[in-house]
C-alpha cells in the first residue's frame, strides 16, 4: 500500500517522545559528564532534515546557554582538510542511522580538536556515537519510509533536551509531560492536512516560512514536499523571504505559514497579512489557533511547539503525494543513506 | 531603459575591485588592531545576498583560522533577546548600506557581550560602521538597481582580505593583481550567458549548485534569478541536493552547477553527469574550462573563483530578465533597504 510505512512512522511518533522524555534523567547525566565546565560555544554537525533538525538545535542550544551556535560546513572538513583548534567547544553530531561516514569524520575532526562530542541518534552501536563523549539514544527505531518522520521530531526533542541540561529554558516537566498527547491529537486530525492537500494538488511551487523557533519547520516542509511530491517547496525565515524571494510569488501562490504565540507572532500575521493582500498569495496558516488550516496545540511552550508543526508538515507531504497518485514510502531517486565526501 | 542601473553596476566591478585591492594593507592595519589575540571563533551577521557572501565568508574564515564560524540568527537577539557572552569571538556584519537597523543591533549585542566587532559595508559613516571597532570600506558606491551586484562581489573580496589577516592563505598578491583583468573578461563575454538564459526563458524553475567556496555562488544565483526574474531558483550544496532536493528534477529540469579546479571539481562533475544521465536534467556549467557554458577566468586560485562566478550569474539573471520581458533594476514587490524586527 503506497505511504503504509510513512503513515505508520508517522503514527509511532507519540510513543517515541514519550519513551525519550521517561529517559530524560538518563539523558541528562550522560550529557552532562563530557560537556566543557567553560563553555566557548557548541557546533553542530547534520545533513538533510538532521540539519533542519540542526536549525532548530541553533535556536534552542544559543537561548540556552548564551554562546554562539554553528553548523558546521562539513566540506571544510572532508574536502578542505581544514586544521581546528576548539578547546571549550561542544561539538553535536545528528545523523538518523549513524551510519553516514561524512558526519562521523567531521565529528571526529572535531573531537581531534579538542571539543567535546555529542552525538544524537538511532543506533549507539554506530560508528557517530562510538566517535562521540555521550550519545542521546533517540529510540525512534528504523525507519523503512525515505522521508524521515519520527526520527526527526524525536531529534527535535533531543536539541531541547540537551538545551535543558546545559543551560536555562523556558518549559517544564508540564510542557513534556503533555506533549505526547498533543502530538498524538496532531496526528487524529487528518481532515485540515487533507483540506490543504486539496488545494496544492496542481500548484507549481509553495513557499513556507516560520521566523525564531519555526524556522527549522519551514525548511524541514520544504523538503518533505519536495521529497515526497517533487512540488518545488522552499522553506525561508520570515526575513529572508522579504529580502528578495518574495519576488516569485504571484497571485494564487501558496505559501505555507508557521507560528505560534511568542515574540515571533506579530512578525509572522503581519507578513502573512501582507502577502495576501499585497502579492495576491494563498496562505496556509499553521498557528495554535482552532480557526487556523491546520491547527496547532494550544498552551504548548513556543519552543516545543515546532514538535507538532513538524507532524502538520508531514502531514500535508503525505495527502499530496497520495493526492499525486505518488507513493510518499519510496520518492524517486532517493536513497536512505546518503553517501557524499 | 530596462536594465541600465544594473548592466552599469555589474560593469563597475573591475574598477571597485581594483580599488578594494588598492587598500589592502590599509584595511589589514585596521583590523588587524582590533581581532582578539587568542581568537575562539567568529560569528557572521548579514541578510539577503550579504547573508550569501558570509557563507563564503564561513568557508574562507574558517580555513585560515581554524576556529569555528557560525552565522548569526537575528531573531535570536531582535525578538528572543537571546543573553550572550563572547569574549574572544570576532563578530563581522555585512550590510550593502550600514543602514538596517537589525544588522546593526546585532552587532552591537554581540560587541555588548564581548566579541571585537568589524562591519563590511558601503558607508564608513553608517550606524553599523559606527557599531564596529573597525570597518572594511567596499567604496562600490550607491547601488541604484534592487539587485545587488559590485556590492557582493566587493563582500566576497572583503572576506578575503579578512582571512588574509587573521590566518593562513592559499593565494598570493598575483592572484589580486590579476583578478580585475580577470573580471572585466569574464564581463566582456554576453554570449555565453546570453546562450543560457535563452534556453532558460520558459522554464518552471531551477536549481544551482556549488561546493565547497562556490556553494555561496550558488546560493546567489538563485537569489539573483528569483529577484530579477521571479524564476522558482533555489541554491544549494551538492551534498545537501543529494539528500532529498534531487526529487524534483525531471526530464529537462535546469540545474546550472559551478566548479572550478580543486577538491570540490570532482564530486561536482560527478553530480552533473548523474543528474544528466539518471534524472535526464539539462546542466549548465559554469567553471574554468573553455567548453564550458559559462567559461570561468583560467588560473585563478580557487578560493577568489567565486568572485567572476557570480558575475556569471548575474549576467544570466540580467538576459533572462530582459528576455522575460521584466526591468532587471526594479523588481516587483522588492525595495532596496528591508527592515526587519
Amino acid at each position: 500500500v503506497p505511504g503504509e510505512r510513512m503513515a505508520t512512522e508517522m503514527a509511532a511518533q507519540p510513543e517515541v517522545l514519550a519513551d525519550l522524555i521517561a529517559r530524560r534523567v538518563e539523558i541528562s547525566d550522560a550529557i552532562g559528564a563530557v560537556v566543557p565546565h567553560d563553555l566557548s560555544g557548541v557546533v553542530l554537525i547534520a545533513r538533510g532534515s538532521s540539519d533542519h533538525a540542526a536549525v532548530y538545535g541553533r535556536y534552542v542550544l544559543q537561548l540556552a546557554t548564551g554562546r554562539p551556535v554553528a553548523l558546521a560546513a562539513p566540506s571544510l572538513h572532508t574536502l578542505y582538510r581544514s586544521p581546528m583548534f576548539c578547546p571549550g567547544f561542544l561539538a553535536v553530531a545528528v545523523s538518523q542511522s549513524g551510519r553516514t561516514p561524512e558526519i562521523t569524520s567531521v565529528l571526529q575532526s572535531y573531537v581531534n580538536a579538542g571539543a567535546a562530542g555529542i552525538a544524537i541518534t538511532n543506533d549507539p552501536q554506530s560508528p557517530l556515537a562510538e566517535a562521540a563523549g555521550a550519545t542521546v539514544e533517540l529510540g525512534a527505531g528504523e525507519e523503512l519510509a525515505v522521508p524521515a518522520t519520527k526520527t526527526f521530531t524525536a531529534q527535535l526533542a533531543a536539541f531541547a533536551l540537551l538545551a535543558e541540561t546545559i543551560g536555562r529554558i523556558q518549559w517544564t516537566g508540564d510542557d513534556w509531560d503533555q506533549l505526547p498527547e498533543m502530538v498524538s491529537r496532531t496526528l487524529d486530525d487528518q481532515e485540515s492536512p487533507a483540506r490543504v492537500a486539496t488545494w496544492l494538488a496542481d500548484a507549481p511551487g509553495l513557499i513556507s516560512v516560520g521566523r525564531g523557533f519555526m524556522y527549522s519547520v519551514a525548511l524541514e516542509s520544504a523538503l518533505k514536499l519536495k521529497e515526497t511530491t517533487s512540488l518545488l517547496a522552499q522553506g525561508y525565515s520570515a526575513a529572508d523571504l522579504r529580502h528578495g524571494p518574495v519576488a516569485v510569488i504571484e497571485r494564487d501562490f501558496p505559501v505555507l505559514a508557521f507560528w505560534v504565540h511568542g515574540p515571533a507572532a506579530q512578525d509572522m500575521q503581519d507578513l502573512v497579512g501582507w502577502l495576501a493582500s499585497e502579492r495576491g498569495a494563498k496562505a496556509f496558516v499553521a498557528a495554535d489557533d482552532g480557526d487556523a488550516d491546520l491547527p496547532l496545540p494550544e498552551n504548548l511552550v513556543e519552543a516545543l511547539a515546532p514538535i507538532p508543526a513538524a507532524v502538520r508538515a508531514q502531514q500535508v507531504s503525505y495527502e499530496l503525494a497520495l493526492l499525486r497518485g505518488l507513493d510518499p514510502d519510496a520518492p524517486q531517486g532517493l536513497t536512505k543513506v546518503t553517501p557524499t565526501t
